[in-house]
Order: C-alpha cells, then structure tokens, then sequence
C-alpha cells in the first residue's frame, strides 16, 4: 500500500492538496506535509446542485431520484483548487500530491474513455445518463429483489453487509439502470464510482479503489457475487461485473498515476506529482481524527452521517453497511454504518418549517436560521416539547437498511413551537447514532468513544446531545475539514512523504479527545425517550404497520397518474 | 318553550340581534324577523384573546391551560352590537330580542351577584379565579376519574355520553377547581357556563340554558349525578351540584328576561325586550342550517368542529359527545359529537410551518397563507404527498375522548414541501369527520347527509375533501354567521315572533343542500388512506402504544422542573 518510489519528504516546504467531494459542494484545502496544518481553503457549489424533480432541460424526475451532473466536479478542480492554492501562498511546486475522496455510493455510466453519458449530446434528457447520487433512492425494489435471493442462495457476501443490501450501492443502482434504461445499459462501457471517476481525470488511469468495491461493490475476498447469481436477478444482468465493473483495485493511500497536463491546466499544480487512488469521504476521515485505534467510532456529521471504525474482532452487526478487510486502515476489519439524513433532515426542516415570525427575529438578533433554532432549542428541559420524532426523512440506513421508510412525528399540539420540532429532530438523529451503537456491542464489537467530524461539529447542543444520548464521551475532529483533511493525508503517502497512513495520522491527525461528557441526570432523561423511540422504531421499521411502504406506493402511483 | 305573550311580529319592520361567542371574537348580526335577511354584522376581537401560557400580569400557565377574561364578552356588547346595528341601518326601536351563543363547555366561578372571581383584586393573579375556555384540556386526571368511577358504578348516565367524561365538561374542570384551588372553589356561589353567565348580564336574571346542563352538565332524565357518587369522587365535591351548580333550567328559545337598562346602555338597544334562555354555538346552528329533520347532520367547523344532529332514534353511541332528550330540538334526541381541533390546527400549521419563500410567493399572488397553501395542495392527486396525520393536536374529543393525545405526520421526507403537511392536515380532520359518521351509524343512527356551517366552508378543496372521504353529500349554510342567525332566530321566538323554532327555521334558516357530491374515484383512492388511518388512530388513540400519554407526562415533569 506504500508507495516507496520518493523518499520521505516532510520538510517544511512541501504541501498536499486535499479535495472532498461532498453533496452539494467540493472543497480543497492545502496541507502541510509536515502536521497537517491547513493554509487554506476553497469551496465550489455545484451549479446543479442535486436533480431532484427535474432534469436541467427540465425533463421531470420521479420521487426518490437524486441525480448529480459530472461537470459540475471538474469544476471544483478548476475553480476551487487553484483558488485554494492562491489563498493558502504555497508555490505550486511545493505541492507534492493531490487526493481526493467523494460522497459514496455514487455512480456513473460512462464510455471505455471516461466520457459520461449523459455528456453525449443525444441523451442529455434522459435521466438513467446521469450520476446516480449515494441519496438517489430510487433502486429499492431492486435492492430488495438483491437482498432476497441473496438470502435465499445463502449467498456468503451477505454477512458482510448486516443482512442486507442498500439500494444506494453499485448493483441496485446498476439493476436498475439495466430495467428502465437497457439501451443506456448496453451502451454503457463501465459503471464505476464518482470516486474513482475524478481520479480517472485527475491521473488519466481508472483504478478501482478497495474502500468503495469493498463497502459498495460486494467485492470480498477477492471475489465479487457469481454470474448464477447475478443470472438468477435478471438474465441480462449476467454479465454485470465482468462487463462493467471489475477492474484492479487500488489500495487506499496508493499512487494512482501522475497528475496529467490537462488535469495540471485545471488545478494549477504541477504536472506528473501523485494522485491518490480514490476514496470515500467517510472513510478517509478516520486517521484524520485520528482513529487508527479499535473502539474509536467516528461519526462524520454532515447532511448524513456515516459512522466508521476499525477494530480486530470481525462481527455480523445487523444492518451495519459492511465490514471489509482493511477497508479504512490496513490490518483491521472497516466498520461502517450510516444514517442516511441527518443535516439533510434540519435543513429541510429550515427549508420548509421556519416561520416567517422566526426568519425575522433570527435576522434582529444576527442568527442564521439553525443558530436561532439551536438558540430557543436549548432553553428546553429534556422531553419539554413533548415530541418524539423519527429520522428517517432519507430512509434509514443502519440498522434497518431501508430507503422506503419516511420521517414521522409524534406527539404535536396546538402549542408545538417549531424549536420545539427542530429539537425532536436533532434528538432522534441521536436515537438513530445509538441503535446503532448498541447493534455493534450486542454484535461483540465494543464502541468506546465517539469521535464527530463534519459541518454539525459546530452545533454545540447537538453535540452534547449526542454524548447524553449515548452515554459516550464526544471528541470532536480539530479541523474543519477533516474528509479534505484526511484526502490530503492519503495523498501524503501516495506520494511516498509517510509510511503508510497510520504514521501520516501521527503527524497530520488532528482531534480533542472528550470534549463533551454525558451527564448522568440528562442521560437518564434521554433513556425514557429513546424507549419511546425504540418502540416506535420497531413498530414503523420492522413490518408491524407498514404503513410507510404503502404510502409511497400510493404516492407512487399518484405521482404517475398525476 | 314558546313565548306567547307577545302575537307574532313578523311584519318587515322588526328585527332581531344575534350575539355568536367564539374562541377569539364576538359576531354580532342584525337580522330581519320575517326572512332571516342579515343585514349587518360587526366582530369584537377579545382583548385578551386566549389565555394559553400566561396570565395578563405575567403569572404563567402549566400546558394545556386555556383561560378568558370575562370582561372581553362584555366589550363585545359594548362594542360590536352597536355597530352592527349602526351598520344595519336598523332603528333600535325595530329591535325586538337578542339571542346569544357561547362555546362550550366554558365556565367560571362567580360571586352569588355574578361577579367573576378574576375581577375581584385580589384574585387577579390565581389562574383558577379565570374562565375556564371549552379548550382548557388541564382537567385530564379528573375526567379519567369521573369516568372510572361512573364505569365501576354503573351510572346510568354514562352512557348517554358515549361512555367516556370530557375534560371539557361541568364536573372535570369544577373537579380540578375544589382540588387545585380549595379556597376559590369555596369562595365561589356558583359555577356556570359562560353561556349563561353573558344571559344574567344581559337580562339580569340566572337561567340555566337546557343545552349546557344536558350536554355539559350531565343533567340527564331531570337529575345530576348524585351526592354518593360526587362523595365517592372526592368527599369535598359531595356538595356540588347543590352548592355550585343547581339552578331553574330555562328551555331553548324561552324568554330569559327583559334587557336591562345597563345592558340597554352597553348595547344601544332598548330596553325590556327579549333576551333569549343561552344557548350553544354548535347547537343553535342545526336549525339556522335547516336541519330540523333526523339523518341531517350539521358539522360547524371552525377552529374546533361540532356536529349536531337530531334523530328520532336514541342509541348509545361510543364516543359521542352525549344525547339530549330535546337539546336540539324539541321532541328528537339531540345528538353530539366534536373533532377538538380543525381550523385551529390549519392555524397552527400557518402560524408555525409557513416558511419565507411561501409568505413571499402567497404576498406576490396577493394570496393569504391559506388561500395559498390551499391552492398549492389542490394542485395534487390524493396520495401524492405520501402523508397521513392524526387530527389530535388539541386532543381527541370523538370517539375516543382524550385530550391527552397528540397529532402525528407520517411520512415525510426530504421532498415533503409546506403544501403537503397543509393537506394532510386538511385530509386528517375529514378523516376524523368519518370514523365519527361511522360510529353513529354502527350504533344504528343513521347520517344522510351533512350539512357543514363555520368558517371553513370558504375553502371549496377541504368541503370537496369532505365529501369525498366521507361519501356523503354535503350541503352548505347560507350564511357566513351561522350561529349568530340561529341565536337570532331564538331570540325571534323568545320575542314571540314565531311559535317555535321550527317555524322560525323555515322561514329564516338558510342552507344549499348538496354544494360537493362525492366523487366515486376520489372516494375509493380515499378509502384507502383512511384505512391507514384508521390503523394509526387505533394504535395511538386505543392504548396498544400510549406514548403520547407518556410523552406529555414527561413533558408536565419537564415544565415543572425548569
């Protein structure tokens, strides 16, 4: 997994360009190879954001799509990482590698050159060309009919994914594309990761990285699901991995190649330094915050959160996404797990609850929307506003594995405030990082200590929320872009400055250790009201009332006769 | 019941004045005798609206308290009836009676001259010296006690109110009055409705109106509940119908009394005529509708909805409200049943859910936030929104008699605008509205038609919503003061204008029958969203999860300890 070509080179004077590719923006930040201090950063807002209703020729889309377009991520190389560099004073040549990671599963069609489909000027309306978003929740029947058959062929991949398969991950979303769009399908040369797609443009090679054919491409153990089985999902889809997806894997914090002279146009970086093979923006965040310990869970906090963790015990955690062999850290089995809204869900909440009462009181007292509702949030007693809410605006992702569930409040009155909402909904994303805690110990594999990265760091209620709901002391990633931050790390070692990235993380790292402590008195408060929320959970999520399928079933058909 | 001292006046010279008391204003109408031709109206906003979390001097309120200032209904007077009357072009000699309607059950305590106890000085800082409004739910733990024990005794008038107590009522909030606050429940002569309380202002003389004491008052057969069963309750409640409640009942559309010269002055009208026995404002409207036939139902909806019909029929109906020999009508079975909350949740809604860009958008479009979210939410196929709610925001008063429960959205997601919770909302109580048909006509009484008055009958999506989860044909009162008619049409009889109220419904009731028709398509796509529904309704509101009652036990806690 080292590359030993250079020597190492951890002078003052070289630099590493991170670049995380997450929602709705990239960001790049240049690092010092020496400790991982950020000189710099730039944002770049994709221009289409995510397509959720319609096309840019406005060709509507159906409910649960999220499409994305790839030339809004060329962008951020071109806009925000030379940007970056001209903020941070670094002369280009001291910059000795650029790495990337992105929000995954995310998946493209593309020809044998890498161009996307949907670049092509005769499919430019037609949805199945785009990139399939990780939140495009579209492929569930899919991942069902995946899950199912797996089961039924005691499929021995199944474990490592908790029981289940996500219709987020490469073959739903790609079972998919073959039944609603088999011309695009056939047309298609790879099916590959956004990931490993902007490494493609980066280094001019395709390489497959471990951590996403791992989690996201059911390949383990050097093998991927056989052709009978695949077969047996739909004839045509046979052939699926040998004609679209399997390719070499690349290890992660691995040289993918040298940057191109176009790729060197865009960034303003020096032609020829090292490209990281691709990696997930989860994953790549846990030797930032220095995790390369069993027991450290991280929890990346953003408009979801994925949770990741290495350890030395391998365990079938039900629902957990995957465990895969040294899918974050080399020489221990990669945890992760997920929850598939969290941000996503206050803003959303900001977007379509925030009366305009509060907009202008938020505007008097110089508050941004969250900030105010944080602000009167906080002046509650625990269980005050009498709600109990389920997080599962974006489905849910651990421990049920299960896009089609909805969001649910309960307990609303006449007097029900919308901080009072905001709270249930900042508290049950707490319920939902806990059932997941406590699936991963009933499973043996003991959760010891959280650590959060991400943009809801900076929520110091949410925060300490967290730490009373689960009982575990919170520390919190010391660096505002620890996905970047850990992308930068990588590419430190890709271009030969560490050993590998256990070393990188001892030196680049960055994270306070306990920063908010569960209170008892609060802690037992929250323990009525995760039961409450555990009943509920099980009663929505487990079959008892399938009331949130049959909704949007109906609303299925509704949307199509409408 | 008919007045005969005076002969029939129904030459097109006379009129008589309505005075409807609703949850936040006054309406005052001028009506002429002979037609029921409204002429003018005018509404007083209550000073002190409701109060829900604070006395006037700052002293707070536990949650689910909702209290009024008695001298509000005064200023009504004051105000509105000369200048509806002013407006009217009516001369005040033309004037021949004035009829009143109150919301019920709202009651306070009173000196033995009448005066409130919250207008002595002392007195101005305890809650319990204040009335107690319809919606005042706080009387919870009584209303479950009245009920038990009635159960465990067989009181055979329980089941004249559809075996559950109301909070809302007589003995519940009396109840909580002695246990709360001893000294005032003694210092108090008498505890009566609001209702009758304004009717001794006007005419200077006590009488208790037919319709609370049956309804409200569990006066049942010409007796209370008797003096063992109060005893058993609590040994200091064994006198309270003779202490605080007992009193000459006065029949609906009788002669209370001559108008006396304070209120002649407050009022501009003259004094001496005829001021109607009190009345109800649900109740007073059946006939204003028409609906002086059985199988017509009369659904008033407003901030709360109120459906009152008459049958020839007596059954015990589950959850009803209660059944009244004549309290409707004479010579039929009164029926009554409630939804606690309608117009007050879309309220609710607007007041707390409807974000910026909506206000904005509904400003340019010259639109109020309902007409807005209406207008957006009628653009959608049923179903469309993925939702289903519970209409139990401010409790549940039929069927299931608790206003310890909540409402609750299913369903929602990332996608779900403002537009959509705004129609299942509308959707909700439309849902309500039926299982309450379908438990009358289980128990063998049958509903034909409905009849809606209120508010809400200028939104033409929620009446078309009616008719088609309901199937039912819906008519609608020709008139936008429904209750403030009917009260004139009894203060018509009471002046002797007309013989009884049914002929003064005939000749000034007012209702277009069949304005929606039920669509077969909408109705059958209905059909099954009820039926999650219903399925929700059960779960929640029948004990086989009790959260919210958990859930405001807790929040009760948490108030107490912040």
């Amino acid at each position: 997994m080292v590359n030993t070509e250079n020597s190492p080179q951890t002078s003052p004077e070289t630099y590493v360009n991170g670049v995380d590719y997450g929602t709705l923006s990239g960001r790049a930040v240049v690092v010092r190879v020496a400790d991982g201090a950020e000189l710099a950063v730039a944002e770049h807002l994709y221009t289409h954001a995510v397509l959720d209703r319609a096309l840019p020729d406005g060709t509507p889309l159906p409910p649960d799509w999220a499409l994305q377009v790839p030339s809004d991520y060329i962008d951020v190389l071109r806009i925000a990482v030379p940007e970056a560099l001209a903020r941070s004073g670094v002369r280009p040549e001291q910059v000795i590698g650029i790495g990337t990671d992105f929000t995954a599963c995310t998946m493209l069609p593309v020809l044998a050159d890498g161009t996307p489909l949907c670049e092509l000027p005769e499919y430019t309306a037609r949805p199945h060309a785009y990139v399939k978003l990780w939140r495009h929740h579209a492929a569930q029947a899919q991942a069902d009919r995946i899950t199912t058959l797996a089961a039924e062929r005691r499929e021995p991949w199944l474990k490592r994914y908790g029981g289940k398969i996500s219709s987020e991950w490469e073959f739903a979303k790609g079972l998919q594309l073959l039944e609603e769009d088999p011309e695009l399908y056939a047309l298609a040369d790879r099916w590959l990761e956004a990931a490993d797609w902007i490494v493609w443009r980066l280094s001019g090679t395709y390489v497959r990285n471990a951590c996403t054919a791992g989690y996201k491409g059911q390949y383990q153990d050097g093998t991927y699901p056989s052709r009978e089985y695949l077969a047996a999902l739909n004839p045509g889809f046979a052939d699926f991995v040998t004609d679209k997806l399997e390719h070499p894997i690349g290890q992660l914090g691995a040289r993918a190649g040298g940057l191109t002279a176009e790729a060197a146009a865009w960034t303003g970086l020096p032609e020829g330094i090292a490209v990281c093979v691709g990696n997930v923006d989860a994953h790549v965040t846990a030797p930032a915050a220095t995790a390369v310990e069993p027991g450290r869970m991280v929890a990346i906090m953003g408009t979801s959160t994925c949770h990741v963790m290495s350890s030395d015990q391998w365990a079938e955690v039900p629902g957990m996404c995957g465990v895969v062999d040294g899918g974050i850290l080399p020489g221990l089995w990669g945890y992760e797990a997920g929850q598939s809204g969290v941000g996503d869900i206050f803003g959303w909440f900001v977007r379509t609850g925030f009366p305009v009462a509060h907009a202008e009181e938020a505007a008097a007292l110089g508050r941004d929307p969250h900030e105010h509702l944080t602000a009167l949030a906080a002046e509650q007693a625990i269980g005050e506003h009498g709600l109990i809410a389920l997080d599962w605006h974006s489905g849910n992702r651990s421990v049920l594995v299960d896009h089609d569930l909805s969001g649910v409040i309960v307990g609303l009155t006449l007097s029900t405030r919308p901080e009072d909402v905001y709270r249930a909904l900042l508290e049950a994303t707490a319920f939902g990082t806990r059932t997941i805690i406590e699936a991963f110990e009933s499973s043996g594999v003991p959760v010891d200590e959280l650590i959060i990265a991400g943009g809801l760091t900076k929520n110091a209620l949410l925060m300490q929320i967290y730490a009373d709901v689960t009982r575990r002391p919170l520390g919190v990633i010391d660096s505002a872009q620890g996905p970047a931050l850990g992308a930068a790390m990588h590419a430190a070692v890709a271009a030969g400055a560490y050993a590998d990235i256990r070393a990188a993380a001892q030196a680049m790292g960055k994270a306070r250790a306990g920063v908010y402590l569960p209170d008892p008195e609060r802690a037992a408060a929250y323990d009525r009201l995760y039961a409450e929320y555990r009943l509920l959970h099980d009663y929505f999520g487990r079959g008892t009332n399938d009331v949130m399928h049959r909704l949007r079933a109906l609303r299925a058909e509704a949307s199509a006769s409408s």
